[in-house]
Order: structure tokens, then sequence, then C-alpha cells
């Protein structure tokens, strides 16, 4: 899911380098906004890709509400389904067959409608949902900001001992610190929503399909497109289906589909240039970025006595037929020192988000790695500076 | 609002005329689905104008999840604003100067959102939600969907007795029965919601700008593109708008930019397509057909004893600067018989929704009147034996 959750506003004018992220020019005095997981660095592929990714719509097109009337999800454009089951099949990360697709203004959406579908009106307490701690932070939001009966943050699943029904969201990769999960719960009255938002070959090993109830995946996460606002879930049950297509419904009748079909495209372009060797293909692209970035990272935090990150294991990915590390959208650095590490990383203008956030510590802060280039460099710079601050001084 | 609302699936069989209304060849057995507001009968004017309203998308554009960091709603497109308030000028019909202009997911999403924005988590009491029947019969399912503890829905304003703060929705012209409305509880506790969908020329005449605290358009109402799922908002009070700022950030994390160009161009060339005098413009055209359809459904009622069909007061319109006919995109169905018409009218293969949906008697049904041309005319067809019928026979 999402890298953005509530925040965005209170940062509005902190960030100069949000709206036009690759015609930025910062001074050593800017602000740096690594709290939001805004995927813009992923752009010149794209924008190499000319033509192939060009989306014409005439004035004519795309008027009705309805899609394809046949399916459950009545306002999922066709060649969307396909494009995503296309593209599954290919990077070997989920089964799609036999599974419905409910496509949804993001993940984000999604998860709401889960929450719909898999609790019960006709019980008089609602359900619990929790996640493992450190879990996404938008999740209590969403949970807990329209004080809805029908289900109840309960937080940590580590420390979850309610009887009765409940939900777990499952993130793998997790977001804030990128580890590979499973359900920790595991009670027979269990419902899971497995969020794999980050489980593309850019950002992690693919080491199996996968193939559980509820799997939600989002457009932005997977190519960059943010804006698009394009998730969707593949659902085994076709009732479970039905009543998350009922709260898109209910809640904006529908998704756009002028972002269905351009998601379609450039899924489509995407999944085209995996099977064929012509030039470089997008997860090759992105991962390259990424494990260059991590290892800059990892290359200036191996110089302190104070911050650490975490250690990923190298496995072998199906995708790329090769053994690879993980190089996560965000990095989960921790201090030894017990501080508010946001808060004294504001006064080094970096806006990062604190572990308090995710149920963890605020000895550990979440950084985004999908900044610009220019404001990744000043954030290594600044970080360097303040390591060789704390190694020489005792941090009060 | 949408013509639309909880129910799509439940006839998803029975209507071979919603996914693509133009290219239907109905049978004299066919079932007619006149339950929706699929507003598709405008496409033949959109594809008139050809590549004035093409939008071409390159892969990269679009990217980020920010679209103005300035604005209070961030993910607002700016053309998307530019085109809105310059339309609502040349319209005449909504105020748009120091207001703020929040974007949604359909107006749909705007009404949850003006829901969650004048709600007050501080209170202990969910605030009463009311509309005067007959009402828009989604807000009841927005309102109760989710049980939320912030809002409850308590039905018919005009019954409406609690003692506290309440938010009251104005729908004018009203969906269903097409009247144009005045709030009607009128107390100071009170908090209004304009829901302004039908409020364009084609539909009503425009008698002035109007000018209420938050004001809420539908793009699918206005030129008839429902697929692109685009309201806004026009928002007096800043706090009210960053609430349903904020709304949208937790449930979708903003609004499908590929939507918000794609209204942007459609809204200014249907704006410029008023200001000159070149060819038909917009208004003109859909209210020619809404007009001639109201004409000939008139005739066929008029011969009855059992059906009559409200009647509009002619009044002089800013816009076209001639006095008006108002020709709805519902007609609302009043019958003298005693009987369920929805189900009657579906032994006659006509689906249409029942009175009691919109907190009315079964003795009224709501019919669209945006069904493609054929499914028209067959139920004209159909209306006119029953109304033969009727005449002869005591219904039973």
């Amino acid at each position: 899911m999402g890298g953005l959750e509530n925040g965005a506003t209170n940062n509005q004018n902190s960030s100069p380098t949000t709206t036009k992220p690759t015609k930025t020019s910062l001074s050593p005095d800017s602000m740096i906004n690594l709290d939001q997981g805004d995927p813009t660095l992923f752009e010149p592929y794209w924008r190499k890709m000319g033509d192939k990714c060009t989306l014409v719509i005439e004035g004519c097109d795309l008027m009705s509400y309805f899609s394809d009337i046949s399916n459950i999800c009545w306002f999922l454009q066709p060649q969307l389904g396909d494009a995503i089951k296309r593209l599954h099949r290919v990077v070997g990360n989920a089964v799609t067959e036999d599974r419905h697709i409910v496509v949804g203004t993001g993940s984000t959406q999604l998860l709401m409608a889960a929450l719909y579908a898999l609790s019960s009106p006709a019980d008089r307490h609602p359900v619990s949902l929790v996640a493992a701690a450190p879990f996404y932070s938008g999740y209590k939001d969403q949970a807990e900001f329209l004080r809805s009966g029908l289900y109840k943050w309960e937080g940590d699943a580590h420390t979850f001992d309610k009887d009765g029904p409940y939900i777990e969201v499952v993130t793998s990769p997790n977001n804030p610190d990128g580890a590979v999960r499973e359900a920790v719960v595991n009670r027979g009255e269990g419902k899971l929503v497995y969020d794999l938002a980050y489980y593309w070959p850019q950002y992690t090993p693919i080491t199996q399909p996968l193939d559980h109830d509820i799997m939600l995946f989002a457009f932005s996460k997977c190519t960059g497109h943010a804006g698009s606002r394009i998730g969707w879930a593949l659902v085994k049950d076709k009732e479970v289906a039905r009543k998350m297509t009922e709260y898109m419904q209910i809640s904006s009748i529908g998704v756009s589909k002028e972002s269905q079909i351009r998601a379609a495209k450039i899924l489509g372009v995407l999944g085209e240039g995996c099977r064929t060797a012509d030039s470089e293909n997008f997860f090759e692209y992105s991962h390259s970025i990424l494990k260059e970035r991590w290892e800059r990272l990892r290359n200036v935090v191996k110089n302190s006595r104070v911050f650490s990150l975490p250690k990923y294991p190298r496995d072998y990915c199906n995708f790329t037929g090769k053994y690879m590390d993980s190089n996560p959208a965000f990095a989960w650095l921790h201090s030894k020192e017990d501080i508010d590490w946001e808060r004294r990383l504001r006064e080094h203008k970096i806006i990062a988000r604190s572990g308090e956030r995710f149920g963890a510590s605020p000895k550990y802060v979440r950084i985004s790695m999908f900044s610009p280039p220019e404001a990744f460099n000043l954030f290594l710079e600044r970080l360097s500076a303040i390591i060789d601050n704390t190694n020489g001084n005792v941090v009060t």
C-alpha cells in the first residue's frame, strides 16, 4: 500500500520537490522531504519508452458508468483485467487463475473495501483489525477516521489477544521495514488481507507466486504511476469480490476509466518488455536505481556507531533467475540513541517519519528511497554530517 | 449526484443496453433498464467534436501523487480548477470567487467527504443527516453502509424534529423529481450541502448563480462523462475544504489525474463553445434531446387516467436569455392506482426504481430519461400499451 498516508498536507510548504520532482534545484538550506514515497524517480524510464506508452482518448470515449456488466466488478475495464493477469504470469508473483479482480482508486480504497467485505453488519461487535508492528501508518487512519461500527483498529498483531473474529493485514515486503512477512495471529476466526504493493522484482526477490484469499497490488509501486490512483485486488471468494465491488459502488460509483486504460497500456508494455530482450526492462531499470541507492546509503551508515539498517537475506528470484538482494522503497533507520529521531532529522532539514507512527519506537525513522536524485544526494551528505557528529559526541 | 447508486449489480443480466449503449439491438422481448441514469445519450455530440476533445497522455506524464502543494486540495490539477471556474462563470450557475475547489472521485465521494468534514469526532452523538423526501436513494446507502459513529441517516427533512446539530442535503434540481429546492429544516445548528449535479442549462433554467457554503457538481451530469468519475465541490470555508481533502487523502490518496486533465479539456471545450457561436453548443444539443423526449413522454402520459408527471414552472434562464422549461434527467411518474409500480413495470419488461427507495410511495416510479434512443422508443411503446390497458381496465 501507498507510502503517502495522512500527513501530506502538514508538510505542504516544506517540500519543494514534490510537484515537479525532476526540475528541482535544491540549495544547502532546502528542506528535503523523505516522508512520502512519491515514486517519480522512475519517470525517466517511461520517458524513454516514447510513443509505446502514449494513450490517446477521444472526447466520446469511456462515457458510461459500466465497463462489463457480466463481471462482478462491473466497472473493471476488461483490458486492464487482462493486462494484470498477463503481468502476474510474466513476473510470477501471484496466482491469478480463478480469481476475481476488483479495481480500486489505489490499493488504499481497496483496503477499505476489504474491511467492508470481511466485516459482518449482523455482528454486535466490530471485527478487530490488526497488523504486526512496525505496520504501515495508514491502516490505523483508514480504520479509525469514520468511526465505523464494522471494524476496530487493535494495533500490533504480536500482542493481540482478544477473542472473536479479526482481520490481519499482512504487508509483504513490509512498509516501513522491507521485511518479507507471514501472518502472525493464526487463529481460526481470522481473515487475512495481503498487501503486496511492494512484491515486485525491483524491491525484493520473487520467490513464489503467492496464493492468498485477498491480495492487494498498486500501480503506483509497480511502475511508479502514483497519480493514476489504480490498485487491484485478486480475490478468491466470489461473495467477497461482490461486497468489495459494492463498497466501490456506494463510495465512488466505480473507478476512473481513463486511469484504467492507461494502466492497462503501461502494464502491457511492461509485461511485453520482460518477455523480449530488446532493451532493458522496467524491473531491471528500477532495480538498478534502488540497488545503487541502497549501496550508497549502506556505505554512509556503516561508518556510524549509532545508526543501523535492516539486513535482508539474499534469495533466489524466479523472475530474474538469479540470487538477489532486497532494495526496499523505504529505509528503516534505527538508532541506538534514545531520542526522537524524526525531530532530530528535521533540525537537519530532513523530513522523515517517526517509528512511533508505525507502532514502533521513535528511535526508528522511515526514510523514502524514492526522492529525486538531487534530494537523495543532499540527504546522504546531511546524514554523513550527522554521523560524523554522533561518532564524535554523545547525543543528548 | 449520480443516478446509479446501489443496485447496478442486481440488474446485471437484465440490461443489454448499458455496456455499449449506442450499439444495442433490442428485441420486443428485451428488458429495458431505466433504473440508472447512465448519460451515454450525449455521446454523439462529443464524437462530433472530433480532435478538439482528444487527449494525449505520454507514459511519463502525471506520475506524482501531487498536483499543486500550495493548494489545500493538493491533488487538484490546476487546469481542472481553472476550467471549472471558467465554466461556472460562462453558465452563471454558481459563484466561484473566493471558493476552495475540492475534486472527488465523482460527487459521490465528495458527499462522503462533506459528511466527514461537517461532523465532529468530539461529539458523543452522531450528527443527523436528512434530505427532503423524495430524496436521492444513494444518500441513505452512503450514510449507513459503514455504520459510522460520525453521522446518522434520519430520513425525510420534512418530518425531522430531533434537537442538536444536523446536516441537510439539498438536491436542486432534485433527483428523483426534478423540483427546484431550498432547505427545509432551517435551524441554527444545521449545516447544508447543496447537491447541484443537475443545475445545468439542459435540465433546468439557470435563474441565478448559487452561493452556498458547500456546492457539489458532477462531470457525469454536466457533460455525460460518467466513466471519468470526476466531481467537484465549491467550498467557502477553508477548514471544511481541508477536512474534505483529508477524507480523500485517507480514503483514496487523491483522485485520478488522467480523469482530471480530461475533464479539464472537455469542460474547456464546452465553455469555449458557449462563448462562440460557431456551432451548436453542448447545452443546446443536450437540451434539445431532453426536450424532445419529455414532449414525447408527456404526449403518451396525457392520455392516461392513471398516470401523471410533475409540472415545472417556466422560468427565465440567464444562460440562454429565454424563458425555458425544465427537462429533468429522470421522470417521476405518479399513478393514482395504489399498486407497486416498480413490480408492475417489470412485468412489462421495464426496469424502473420504486418511489419507496426515495422515501416516497410505491405509487411513484423513477424513470431514467438517459436511455439509448432505441430503448427510449421501446419504453414509450410499452408505456402506451400499459396506459391503454389501465384506461380500459381497473388495475388490481
